[in-house]
């Protein structure tokens, strides 16, 4: 079957507007045969690290070789760099401003390949650029060309210092781990920064907002509906959840909620 | 012109978490020319019943061979088994759980094909199958490859007993019918599991949460903004509405509230 | 790269009920390479205004004979029209209820292709048409038969009396221009209804709910968090935003408020 290119979306400009679909339109005027899949357009407005962490956890799921065009954006119009990546086997285009800091961190770590561009060449960008609509006229015909085929290196010159925010971390304690809540999705389940590796086989406690659970389950379906849980989730990290029901309002949680988890205590 | 592979999406995972995306991906990353549309992904969190529903109202729309992928799925991780079927001239894949349960009876009602399997084949799943996301890691993989041409037998061994679930039904009573509000739309419509058939061309009475509505309007724009009106829907069924307004609003209804039908009373 | 043709929708059907699902599955049954790109659903309930805005907004943005389909229609049912037409570059399908007076005008303006027919030819409607849902029986198909090839004239008569509804339009004042918020997006900027090009060079002063602004920004970044301030936004018209914030919320701002603009004051 032939292979059509895809780019995958993810911003934080909600669906209401049609901006989304502006990007489509931009998109398709210059690669009409690109997939376009959505991640997500629910991004806290400007929220850089929450919409970098959706798109590490979305885009390993796609094909080598999809664009993933990512718009989170508050220094738009300013002399923040436009950029576009090439990030393990995948593309990336969007602003300067660390949204890309955990996919790279991947890369890194897998010994992928990690180039970055600046988008200076204009030729591939709408021929009026705004100043508050770098998507759509600027990232967005950058991403379709990706698409149909231009080089990255011909987009601009290599940029060797792209912007890198701080991300959480779960850290080493005495008796475990210090972790945090990292994402919170709609069914409420809390997901955090605890790799499933750093647990071990033995005895576990996890304490989170004065509750306290005792050892994993190995899914939702292993307890009555309503019961706190602990349980490793689908991107390999330890989660919080009440089964049928929501942990995230039950517990009041919040992102950047410490969790403690406590190994082999007894 | 060409005829591509469709897939369609029903879950209730939301739009904000990228959870979609990541299905697309999967789907593309094994069926590249697959077109994909969402049906809903806001099923009320394990809400296997409101899910069915929906299947059932949308999927008769889409082309013959239409692979319809529906994941609502609290029992995912147990030993509840993942189903692939031919229902009429429809595929749908999903959690053995009554999910499928409209769209079955329909296929029966109307002698269409009946096939299910248990998907046991592992090759065409994802490599690691984790126990919380199915949807990702084993139901959007099958369904790929169904929409790029293996066959449902190859899939696992057939299954005769899939899970039923109860559903809401309208029942004669000596005047006329009891019938339940079966769907709630965005304009605040209120559906029925009264079809038009049962209603004949007599006078007719409705009665729903103490307000009664005199006879049928044919459509929403036939009284003024504000009335309380029932008609007939685009599913051929019994609803109440308000012209330009919302009746579940207007009358405080719920999902499964009675609604009273007396027919030629005068 | 072969060009496939883009079929766009725009509704206040709202993305729960899966009623969006079924216009794809209908578009592809007829037109199976169809690419189709939702601009929005969640135009206000019956918002004719707030729809034709939309479409006005987004539809320059996609290639040259993308047929957008539009359902926003109080009147379903009723005597009012099904309309097809040709403004600009474009193709348009939906009721005659105004919805397509911006970008009728915006076409008259320009001087494009203005040509519009009734929909009277049923060959290209489902075979059963019901009374709530002309978007599924008679738009959806009519729009994927243009995008299929069929001839704008073979659809019925050729109207010239479109319905057309009153737009908001910023009117010249002694000392400036009284505006109004025409938009308000998921960031909670408003839009309005004032061309930058009527702004001219000199000094500047913006008033809306009791707030008084001095002079433009280029762009949000320009400012700290928080500030109030005014720009050209991305339609190259006066935008009021608050920098990383929602100026709806802090101005309690709603459609149709006035702008007063005082230019060269000093």
């Amino acid at each position: 079957m032939e292979k059509l290119p895809i780019v995958t979306l993810t911003t934080d400009f909600g669906l209401q507007d049609g901006f989304v679909g502006i990007l489509k339109g931009v998109i398709w005027s210059i690669c009409p045969q690109a997939q376009i899949a959505d991640i997500s357009h629910a991004v806290p407005p400007q929220g850089v690290r929450a919409g970098g962490l959706m798109l590490q956890r979305a885009a390993p799921y796609f094909p080598p070789g999809t664009v993933h065009l990512a718009v989170v954006d508050p220094g738009v119009g300013t002399a923040r760099r436009p950029l576009a990546a090439r990030l393990g086997a995948h593309l990336f285009v969007g602003p300067d401003n660390g949204l890309f800091t955990a996919v790279l961190e991947d890369a890194e770590r897998l010994g992928g390949a990690v180039e970055f561009v600046e988008l200076t060449e204009k030729r591939f960008w709408r021929t009026e650029v705004s100043a508050t609509f770098h998507g759509r006229d600027l990232f967005a015909p950058v991403a379709a060309h990706l698409a149909g085929g231009v080089a990255l290196a011909d987009l601009g010159p290599a940029v060797t210092d792209p912007q890198r925010i701080d991300l959480p971390r779960a850290m080493r304690t005495a008796n475990g781990w210090r972790a945090h809540v990292t994402s919170i999705d709609a069914f409420g389940n809390l997901g955090s920064d605890l790799p499933a590796a750093g647990l071990g086989a033995g005895s576990l406690i996890v304490r989170i907002r004065g509750r306290q659970i005792n050892g994993l389950v190995h899914s939702y379906g292993a307890r009555p509906p309503g019961e706190l849980v602990a349980l490793i989730d689908s991107q390999d990290r330890l989660e919080i959840a009440v089964v049928n029901g929501s942990a995230a309002r039950e517990l009041g949680a919040r992102l950047g909620d410490p969790i403690e988890i406590f190994i082999n205590l007894v």
